[in-house]
């Protein structure tokens, strides 16, 4: 039995519906069921579910973006650095294993090996090197409280994207955006992140990091090519100039773009196609709808 | 009437006995009075209370030391970075003005400027400058998210003494200790601080961060000196060699070791007497009691 945490959200509402598809009891659970705040409230939420599995999508990522988290800095430090050393301690209880949808936005840039940062590569956008949305600090913040931990799983997701269109989507924030920042990232198809994280549940794959990207990385006008078949006629994209014109002009914190090499994934089996192979294959399914 | 958090750790008796002595009408709350860490369960707290004012003694300082911070890094957050935000928004709530016991401990050193680090000095012991004990660096994120406040008073203790044998009194641990490091360092005698907090809600001072630190600098071994009249007869102090030498031996996470200018404070008018006239103080009614 699988419980599950931050149900309701972008990422949650996939793992409800994968999990749900692939046939794997699970139990969505919310603040009215217990005090997520508190551990051994928590645990026996888990107990009581005789839940063999955690999986947390809880997080604070702004709304509309990530500029929000400048103006509720409680929230995400709560929800993002908080909330996981918490649920570290009801699984210690529990003595069950989980799994943490962490974020690639704690990295900037493509580093210094050929494909991207790996899993051991520190992050180089986060509080510790003092360049980085407060989002993103909390994030990485959150990875660093669960360093010590044995029992758990953090899975990096970066820029979802999916065949539904919706304020989170990344394909949908394209056509809904007045003006685009040109910049190279991984993403994360985000049934393919969903179905890799399950599949190390199943799989019981070692415990530890996990970029749960797909394979290889795009720009934004590269991106812009291969989705145009779902862009509305007439439709003109518009960048900025330069990041420091997108800064000035429409952001209040400063953007992670980064490459991250999926290499560890693919070789313990997940399934991370190349990212061009995933947006076309949401494209395709988007136009199918 | 105030309102006090924290009230039954070490700087929060100290609030407890001068509110007392200065005939302050006050009201002490925990846990079970409120959720505190719900800012509108504390609110409500905040308004049958009548409260005008709150205090925040409330903090994770870890026990024996610092070193425990490392280990326990979610409660640390929890306490001293997210805590200070779900206040400052009980007491938005409740429009009423409100002082957070922070921390000097968030400098390194003794910067660039005559007489120690200045209110307007970026902290340099931080999580932003990767150098801090997790402790160090949950105090600065909880001054950075204070930032932005419009109703809060700012008060950094720094190395707090006082005429009582305790385990959170500096005159005590360096009796207590095996072995000292020589460092140079601003203090807090514990009354002078507490009743210059109650001295700026008083007199209405300006709200925003204050050094409440006495007078000055002193290394460790200038306070060995100054305290040989409370020390048991035979005891003999050593030292370890070196910075390094004591984070090899005895530590695991870096100390903070900085000067403070209290200049803002004293021009306020608050009572910061010179830190060795305030050690021979607590050393004379120790030798009293």
């Amino acid at each position: 039995m699988y419980l599950l945490l931050g149900s309701s959200g972008y990422v949650g509402t996939k793992f409800r519906q994968l999990l749900t598809a692939r046939k794997l009891p699970f139990r969505a659970i919310s603040r009215t069921d217990c005090d997520i705040y508190d551990a051994s409230s928590l645990s026996k939420c888990i107990d009581a579910s005789a839940a063999t599995f955690l999986i947390n999508c809880a997080g604070y990522t702004g709304k509309p973006n990530v500029d929000a988290c400048e103006l509720h800095m409680t929230e995400c430090l709560q929800a993002n650095a908080v909330l996981p050393g918490i649920i570290d301690a009801a699984c210690k209880e529990s003595e069950i294993r989980w799994g943490h949808v962490s974020s690639g936005c704690i990295y900037t840039g493509s580093g210094e090996r050929p494909n991207g940062f790996t899993e051991s590569d520190t992050p180089n956008f986060s509080f510790r090197t003092n360049n980085c949305s407060f989002y993103s600090g909390t994030k990485a913040l959150g990875e660093e409280i669960l360093q010590e931990s044995n029992r758990c799983y953090i899975w990096r997701l970066r820029v979802p994207f999916d065949a539904n269109d919706s304020p989170r989507n990344y394909l949908s924030k394209l056509v809904r955006y007045q003006r685009l920042l040109e910049a190279t990232n991984s993403l994360s198809h985000l049934d393919d992140y969903v179905n890799a994280c399950l599949d190390c549940c199943i799989n019981e794959l070692p415990l530890g990091i996990y970029n749960v990207t797909n394979t290889g990385y795009v720009s934004t006008k590269e991106v812009v090519e291969l989705i145009q078949p779902i862009v509305p006629a007439g439709h003109r994209f518009e960048f900025f100039e330069s990041e420091a014109d997108f800064m000035l002009r429409a952001a209040k914190t400063p953007r992670s773009n980064c490459v991250l090499d999926n290499t560890k994934a693919i070789d313990a089996g997940l399934k991370l196609p190349d990212v061009r192979d995933a947006i076309l294959r949401s494209v395709h399914e988007w136009k199918k709808a």
